[in-house]
């Protein structure tokens, strides 16, 4: 079963502007940055209540932002669900047809452990499972 | 200052259909479905931890949910943040520059006061603002 949305993550093509915007749209500033070089991607956190915006610019063109705003502009790119068992979820979605982009969990931004479920599989929306890392 | 995610909002062809896939996804099925007249839409209600997915299917061939799923596909289509004080938010982002969509508020599903601002303002997001009404 799903928690709470973990966070939302937007495609922006200029990071420092886009954290403008955001923090005058939110009426707070980000919490972090935080590059991840693995996805070529730069990202910004902001809180809003119990849930976070995570704003993601690419860091190279073949990055897999450069290429969604290239097809699609800027706009929302993923929803991420917390989950306090994701390799649990993980089996239990494979079970009811979702089409899982992650064989296996990978390390994502803010210290957590991610997978994707293809879109297809939900309507368009592309879905991130989302379990904390204990520290 | 916004709060929390109130709702996400997705744009689905078949309302039924798309039920089935969220009660699989999400591990648990729509607490409500309302039909908004007013905007050409039936939508359904999730809950998923502190917040609520809202899915939305067109009704007749001029809705905006209609338009935007010919345009895009079907996907998430706005996200709504709860505020405390609709009106002051309103201005408070006015002021910032952003390009509200509503003069005034108007009554939206689920028992709220509701207002947009514009995607070009946000970097291609549909943001909703969404004060409960008092009962």
């Amino acid at each position: 079963m799903f928690g709470k949305i973990e966070h939302l993550g937007i495609a922006v093509r200029d990071l420092a502007r886009a954290n403008e915007t955001y923090t005058k749209l939110l009426g707070r500033p980000p919490y972090k940055e935080e590059a991840v070089t693995s996805e070529n991607v730069t990202t910004s956190f902001f809180k809003s209540g119990e849930n976070k915006i995570e704003l993601l610019a690419a860091t190279s063109d073949d990055s897999a932002i450069a290429k969604f705003i290239e097809k699609k502009g800027e706009g929302i790119h993923h929803v991420a669900f917390a989950v306090e068992d994701i390799h649990a979820e993980l089996e239990r979605l494979k079970k009811e047809g979702f089409q899982i982009l992650n064989e296996q969990p990978k390390k994502g931004a803010d210290n957590k452990l991610i997978a994707f479920v293809h879109p297809k599989s939900s309507n368009g929306v592309l879905v991130e499972l989302c379990q904390e890392i204990a520290e």
